[in-house]
Formats: C-alpha cells, structure tokens, sequence
C-alpha cells in the first residue's frame, strides 16, 4: 500500500511536479557550495519580493531547525520563550531548542492553539531579577498546531504587547500558507505587516522535496547569524536544490495554490465527516487540518485503510490532515470507510 | 558561467542522473514521514549488504550532522576527542561539535593528515583526573582533508590501541567512497573489518542531492539514538527522498564508479599539472583531491576560469578537487590555462 | 540597619557559631585540595551514618548546582524533568537546569507546591516517540517552596510510580532539615526510606557559611559523577572547609536543632499575625515559612521595619521565613510593627 | 600528619588569620542574600580603588567559575578563544569552558607559557568565514602555568595585537598577586593599564577561604552578566562571606605581603635545591612555583614527606608551589629530605 494517500499529515505527501521540476532544471554543471550560487541569489530575490526588500533570509533543512535558529537568533541562555504549550516548539522538537539556546519555555495552555496578550502579561514579573529567566521571545504558530488561525489584528496586537516589553516575536509559519489563504491574504500582511519580526517560513509541509526558510523581518537580528546556522549543522552544501524549490514555491503562486486546495480538501473531509454521526468536530478547520472525536474502538481499523494520528488517547480526539494533493476522491473514499466501519 | 565545472570541490557538483532518477520514481503518493516507509527500509538494507547485518544505520541531512552526532552518541559533556588539526570536525565545522556535544577537541599536528598510535598516547596522561576532559573518541578522516589515505593495517592498528585504552574510534568517510576505490577493497574491509566503530558515510560528495549516513558498526551505540537525530535538528520528513539516494548510491556500486572516476580525474589532473615547472605537488594524491604549491600572484588568474580554494595563503598551496563528473577535456582545458596564465 | 535580622529569607542569617568554630578548627596547615582530604572523609561518614553506608555523597558550592547536577547526573539531553511549576528549579535558577542539563521542564500547576503521581501520568504519552522529550526525572522539593512538607507516605506513593515509568526521583531538600522536623522523622526515614533516588541536601539555609551536598541514595548514578561536578564548575578547591560545615551540622543533630528552632518561630509568628485582622494566611505553617495576604497600602512601610519578599504582587501575598537565629522577641516587635502599621 | 604542609599547590594552604577574622566579625545578624548587602559594597569599593573607578566586578565561587563566566562575557557560541596549550582553562577544567560557552579553544604550545602576537596571527585566516569558528577572546595566565611572569610590555603589546583584531584580552589571574610583586608593580599596572580587557582575580590561592572575583576593565562587557552568573550556578547566597575576604584582602595590601613571602620562598625553595646535584631547574622562578627534573625512583620518597605533583611523569619533571605560609624551615627540612633520598 506504499504511496496511497493517507490523511496523517502534510508531510506524507510527495514533492510537487513543479518542484521537482525545477530541481531537475537546476542539475546542470557546477556552482559554489553553501549558497554563494545564482539560483540562491534568486531564491532570496523572490522572497524579497513577498516579503519587502529590508529582509534577510537563510535556507536550512527543516523545520526544528529554523525554529531553533529563530530563537537562537535572538536570545542568550539566560532567556525564555513564550509559547502555547500546543507549540510545535514546546511538544515535537525533542527538546532541541532547550538543548541549543540553553532557553526555557514558559508554556501557557490554550484552547485553540493562539497566544494572546493576556497570556503574556504574567511572565514579565520576573523581568530584571537575576534569578529568573528573562522573557525574549513569544513563538507563536501559524496556522496553529490545532488547525486554527490568527487573525492579522490578533497578531497586531499581540506583536504590540511583544514590542512594548521589548521583546521579539516569532512566528513557526510551517503552515503560514495555509494560514494566508485561509484568511485571503498577502504573507506579508500577516507577518511582516503586522509586527511579525522572525518568521519560519514552512516549504516541506506545502509541497516540497524538503527545506524550510528563516526570513528576518528586521535585518538587524541577522548579523552574523550565518555561523550560528553552520554550528546548528543546517547549512546545505547543495544548497542550489533546496534555494530552487522556494524560488519555484513562490514565484507564481504555487504556494498559494497548494494551500488553498488543502485547505479546500480540509473544509471538504469537515463536511463529509460531520455528517457521520459518531463524529464530533472539536476544532473550527480554518487551515487544512480536522480535529474530530471519533469512536476509540474503531480507530484501528479506520486507521488501516488511511493512517492518521490519534491527537489524544484518552479522549479518542485524532487529527486528519489533508495536503496539496489530496483528492476528493481519497476524501469521499475515507468517508465512506468511516460510515462503514463506524456504523453510521 | 553557472554550471561550468570547478576544482572548488566535490559539493560543487551536482546529481548523478541514477540518483535523481531515483528520486523521481519514489515521488509517489504518501508515505508515512520520518523514516518509517519502505523506501528508508530497503536503504537500510543496503547498507546491511555492504557492511554487515549487525549494524544499525541512520541518515542525516549532513557531513557535519552525521559527524556531531557519532561523537555524541558515544560521549558524556566531560569526554574529549583526538582528532588531526586538520581534521574536518576541528577545522570546517564552525565548532559545531563543542557546542552540541560539550566535549573538548584535542588536536594533533600531523604531515599528511593521518594519526597513529604515536599521536594518541600523550592524552592518556589524564585518565582518571577529574580535573582533565577524558579521552574517549579518536575520530579519523578517510579519505583525509589532505587526499591521503589510511591503509586498512594503518587503520587497524590505531582501532587497538584506541580500544586498548576502552575508547571508540570515529570515521568520518565524507570520501569514503574515494578511499575504498583508491586502496582497491570493499566499504567493510577498511571499516567494520578493521575496528571501526562509527562511520559517517558521505554521500553529497560522490553525486547524491544531499544526505549523509550514520553507521553504527557497533549497534549497542544506537540505543535511544533516535532522540539524539531528533534533537539535534538532524530528523527529516521527507526521509524517503534521502533514503532513495543512498539505495542507488549502495546497489549496482554507483558509489564506486563515481569515486573511481574522480580519483582517476585526479590523477590525470596530478599528471598533466606536474609537467607544469611553477606547479610543485604537496601531497600524494590517494584519492580525488591534489594539493600543490603554485606562483601566488596568478591564482586569481587560474581561480577566475576554473574556480578552486586557496589551502594556504602564505605558502600558496592550492587545492584541486576532482568530482564524479569531471571531464578529460575540463582538466586539459584546466591544464592549458595553467600554462598559459603560468607562462609555463 | 545592616544585621538587623528580617524574615526574608533563611539565607539571610549568618553562620551558626558551632559552624564558624569548626572552620576555625579546620584551619591548620596544608591538606591536599579538592576533597581528598581528612575532614572531607569525616563529613562523608556522617552523611553514611545518617542516610545508610551504601550512598555516595559529594559536596558542591551551592543549591542551583547541587539541583542540576543532580539532574545532569542521571539524564541524557533528550530527557524532560517534571516539577511544580512553583519549583526552585523551575521559577528560581535562571534556567540553569535547562542551559547545562539541555532537558525540558515540564511543570504542573499545583494549589501547594506538591506533585502527586496524577500529576505524573499525562506526561507518559509520548515515551518512545522520538519527536517527544522523554521524562526520566521527577523533581520535588522538601519541605517546598511554598512552606508545605511531604508526608514520608506521599512521597512513597510517588516514587512508586515514578519507579514504575523506570524514573528517577530526586529531591531538593534545601530545606529537609525542616521537613524533617515538622514530621518528626529522621532524615532516612523521609529520604532513602520512601524511594528518593538522588537528595539536594541543603546547609546553607540552615546555619551554614556556604556549601550543599549532594546524596546518591542509590550510588549506582555516581559513577564518573566527578568530572560532571568539575565540568559543572562546582569542585572547591579548599575542600575542607565545606566538609567541616557538615560535619558539624550532622553530628549531635546541629541540623535538628537549628530547623525545629527555625520552624518553632514560624509557628509563633503564624500565631501572632493571625490575630492581626487585616492579615490573612494563605498556607499551612508546616515548615518556616509563612504565607499571607495583606493589604498591599502598608506592605512597603512594613518592610521597611523589618525586610521580606512579596510573593505575589496582584494578590499582595507575602512571605515571611524564620530562620535557626530568629528570637522571639524578633517576632513579636515584628507583630507589633504590622499591628501598628497596620493599624489594627 | 594532616595539616602539614606541603608543596603540593597553594590551595592546600589554609585561610590567612585575617581574613577568617574578618568572615568571624561579618557573621552579625541578618543582611540581604545575593550580594545586595554592605559588605559586598565595600569590597566592591576596594576593587574600584586598586583597579580603577570605571570597572565591575563580581564574586563567584572558584577560579574555573571566574575564567568561563569571562568567557562567556563576552563570546557568541561561534567564537573561539586562542590560548597556551598548558593554560588552566585548557587543561584543568574538564572542558568547562567549552561546555558552558561552546566555544572553540585553540591551542598554541609554548615553551614557558606564555603567548606573543606571532602565536596569534595565524588563527586570524578564519575570520569571516563561516565554516571557522570565530576567534574572540585571547586568554593568557599571569603568573603562569609554569610559574613564569609576563613583563607589562609584554601584555601591552599582545593586546594591542588582540584589539587590532577586535578581539578581547582575558587574564587568569589566580596568581595575579605573586606576578604583581614580582614585577614590583601595581595590579592595576599589569592589568587595566597594559590592556588586559577581562580579569579573574585569584583569591584562594593567595590566603582566602575561597572565592574569585571577575573583574571587568571594560565595564560595557559587564551587561546583563548577572544573569549569566546564577545560570552558571556561581551566584552565593550568603555573598557577605565571599565579600569580606577580598576586603581584607585588598585593603592594608594583604594581597601584597602574601604573594611577597610566597614567591621570596620560592626563590629560597629554588637556591636551595638548585644546590643538590641531582636537581635541574627547568623554567626560571618567577612566581610561587619551582619546576625542576628530579631523579624518577626517587620521587615517590621524597613526596611521602612532603606532597608534590609530579607534572611530567616521562620527564620526572616535578612541580613544588609555595603558598603566604610556608615557612623557611618547611624549606630547610625539605632540602634536607631531598639530599638525604636523593643520596646528595
């Protein structure tokens, strides 16, 4: 059964023709290792063009190491970061982040994934005193771990909060197209627009062979962050084959393409699924995951035609992702799966 | 002049078409992400094949990660590693092993890039004292950073005495390939069957997209080596895309044909340019790489049509290297500018 | 005002005069440094007479690097520690255990500083997956920061389960003395004889100069511990006079007398500020430490009598500790002045 | 036979009467924990006397403590600090700087330990190049390992080379007092006026109980450094007893008379031996300690009276430190020893 599709996540799914395309294109001859080629050059290029020209951006190869970066970038040991105990940061990173920056985390449990102000105000009583670890960054995810998304002003005001405490926000964007076409959106009006100032820009999760960027909104943070990226054991020698997916990623729109029809999937497998009456929905699918509660004796078997995670053992919660690829075919072929081992 | 082939490096090239080919067909459908699909398995059995069933293996994006890595699966913060000066863990890696592992790096001046038992008795004078980082890898480099080569007695005879002292000898085999093809013996007779522990098998510089491989011929290494990989940004997704390389690279011994082409490129280039009266060779070439010392005011004549690095400004020794896809005509065409730009 | 006595912290008073007497005592001639020394081997042979003969006990400069050696000593990187959220290690060491240990705290919100093995049990969900860091240390605090004290039982009953996940559970007996006292119990009998694995051993909030000890009750987890305290910058040279210090603490029940004087005082202060109306205790008075609510108008007009920290700044909490050298006349001008200022 | 003296190291030495006096007179009633107390302002005070009023200065515990917070100070995890191949930091602390500060260190072998501008030249070939760690710190000894003394024009030229590269000078000065006297100079003459950037000022090793201070020239390094001093577990509780000591110790010139008579007996420890035939002297005496090759058999007789490190067991090459209490007989009874095993 290698290759069906399944609705485990994002990253299940292969690279896409165009991307794959342009890799093969790119295979021609020598050019400098470690990025100093014309196909890097051009990489950036683009993403100057989404994102303003007053940025800087660094290639590496996934997304625990671009989070990693972010913070590294901007952090002593003796700082801490602000996230939502759902954060990819805090729960699927095996500690990488602690291991790397020497940082904590101070984690706040949400219901939908999303930090807000609110969250934020009460760590900064220690700010100050040297026993504590001192608040640097607050990471937040977009779209979110759970499949919701922030709005621009809710970022807005969140970045000022960020900034009025002299902090820096981040945003794991490994799902941030997902996110802006969710919200009918430019990228950059929902990060560099609305006082994002670190963004991992996710490639591998819409799309690609793999690669993941880290984008400076401000610049400044950058200075010399190319030798944190080399002793983080992230920078390519090849670096012509992942710099070619982003350029193929982003010029043309195929970023959004990609999303929009996971996220259309998404909304899809919601509707198909919420009519199946031992379903029950626990997330509002704004992005291209589903969160649902399903009988937790009949999820093996479901499971066994198209794999997926359970979210939650104890409360038969399971996520189905969908991705760039995803058929309506696999969709109603998984419903109809569903309705019969269910019973429905 | 993208694509036009340089002596810069072996990274400098691109995809064998086997490799990509491959990479092509395993662009199908979904498969479960991580590492846990077949293509990762059948990988896994290649190596098995080559170096032994006894063994455990895990792929990493990089030569630096692979390295990190296998240094730190066997090594508490207190540990130190012997290693040449000139090795690629002391020198290219931006400290990427001190920051990630904590152990010290105690180097060795060496002619040709190579250790012996002579170099590693000095440092056991601390075994034992608290105050001292205590020994406990001795990583070597073949094919060295210098073109040379261990023969298999040399490595042999340093595993002794590196296990006599209950310690673990590390290979970095970024050229391993190079090495292997060079002394005429298999990947296993120069490794697993002279008492080496841990390989990092490179792939990237014998014509893979991008990957390197971890091979624990001692698998009691391995335990809860997974946790490691992750946390040190080293896990990737997409790892069918990886695992499909190194299955091509492994099965039909591309990986031997690649390196006995640049070897004997290098050789030839050797050749040619030791004709050359200014061209005075360093080193023996062992592998795909000649170091020779050249007048230094016309480098930058020579670099600007066939680009390669400088090794030591103050003497003026350059290094060429040879890949799996140089050409004759690229090294008499080199040649040719060199005697021209010489006045040869 | 300097030396005035105040009931901000236990660390705030000096040095017991039968401390200072046997650093006196201590203070002849040479003896070699580093702890192989005869005073140095004493202290080591009360510690086994007081906790058993099968031990392993090693002194430190201070209760930060007793807490994450004690982490460090049985933890790989990748491992979590679960704690209170209100633990020392968590709120007071500037993320020290996370910058030498690379572990991730996962913290527990608790009403009184206390874990039970509920607590415990939804951290299990991710063992094995090598996405999750995996818990391997239960850290508790004794008596805990918030003034409680473990029952010998309780702390049975989670060891049994931290024991059951194949855990290791550790203690930060800053303040054992204290509970120890508040129980009625030997220090055995609330340690080594309810399934703690490794002791924080405080001194130096109970009369000491300065010094803590770390105790291996399963001395299995010391081997090579040595290096891990040198590394960690924790080894004295002039050994002696911390050994000394215990010593003295832990022969004729120094440690006894001093924490059931420091406890008496903070019972009779409970005692008397709870008939202050304006006054209100937030916390059951078991060890030295007083926790209360009051109006936050005259909190700095008190302080400024005799000093003490706020706890919480929004719900005007403070904390008031005792210490061995607390007098009774201290705390009732102490009530006197909380009764005027606050005009009760 | 505790107690008696040796010539093993000056931190075998016991506490000078009057800094223990003055630990005895500061242990009155209560003050602020951390530092926040009058005592510690007043050694502050004493430091900004002798070393000038623009500096900061903290207290931590020992001597690795103070030479890795230095460190720290002032690196990025990227950088790399260049230092003598027999300097402390390289040597005898287990590879604490390179684990807290994961720094590279790079090491230059030296006959009497001591660097010049010419051993730093060549580590500057890296320097913007990513794949090198960085070098940012310069790290000498004074006096040094091998009890030799830097001329203040010696130091001044180094750091005008260590500037010229924009690097930073760090002196370990756990013997900064025996190379003061030696010279006749003021501390803050071999120091703050030679530029020397970073100061570890020694204290156990010159009378105190124990304690270090750092001491930072350029106070702009000195930022934030309070957090990174408790997150390296250096931060005392009772600072007061940390604090008085180097009161004393400065204030009268203590520091002065203690170093004298260490170094006049070593002078006479020297002369002494230098007559027995079978000694031979090995590096001048500049300091507190004398290195001399003595007849192998005999060393371990001769270490039964009165201990001593052997400091090159394939040389029996010995090392015999005085310290502020050794005596003029313990010299005389030693010299006879030697003569009568050594058959002299």
């Amino acid at each position: 059964m290698t290759g069906r599709r399944s609705f485990a996540s994002d990253n299940s799914a292969g690279v896409h023709p165009d991307v794959l395309e342009a890799i093969i294109d790119a295979n021609v001859g020598h050019v400098p290792a470690y990025g100093d080629d014309p196909y890097t050059a051009r990489a950036v290029a683009q993403f100057r063009r989404v994102f303003g020209e007053d940025i800087e951006v660094f290639f590496v190869y996934g997304g625990t190491g671009a989070n990693v970066l972010a913070i590294r970038a901007v952090t002593e040991s003796y700082h801490s970061v602000i996230c939502a105990e759902s954060a990819h940061i805090n729960v699927d990173e095996c500690g990488a982040p602690e291991k790397f920056t020497g940082c904590k985390l101070l984690t706040v449990p949400t219901a939908d994934g999303k930090l807000t102000s609110e969250d934020v105000h009460p760590f900064m009583r220690g700010l100050g005193v040297e026993h504590h670890a001192q608040p640097r960054v607050v990471s937040i995810t977009q779209a979110t771990e759970l499949g919701t998304v922030y709005r621009p002003e809710e970022v807005r005001a969140l970045a000022d909060t960020v900034h009025a405490y002299g902090m820096v926000l981040h945003m794991d964007g490994a799902r941030i197209a997902n996110a802006a076409v969710s919200l009918g959106c430019t990228l950059k009006a929902i990060t560099a627009d609305v006082g994002v100032d670190l963004l991992s820009f996710g490639g591998t999760k819409n799309g690609l062979l793999g690669g993941e960027a880290l984008v400076f909104l401000r610049p400044e943070f950058a200075t010399n962050f190319r030798y944190l990226r080399k002793q983080a054991m992230q920078l390519a020698s090849k670096m012509r084959f992942i710099a070619v997916q982003f350029e193929t990623l982003l010029q043309d729109d195929l970023w959004r393409r990609n999303a929009e029809h996971a996220n259309q999937m998404a909304r899809k497998l919601r509707d198909v699924m919420a009519d199946v009456p031992q379903v029950r929905m626990t997330h509002p699918v704004e992005a291209n995951a589903v969160f649902a509660v399903v009988p937790g004796d009949h999820i093996a078997a479901l499971q066994a035609e198209y794999f997926f995670y359970v979210w939650d053992e104890q409360t038969s919660e399971v996520r189905w992702m969908t991705a760039y690829d995803t058929s309506e075919e696999d969709i109603h072929a998984f419903a109809a799966a569903a309705r019969r081992i269910l019973g429905a």
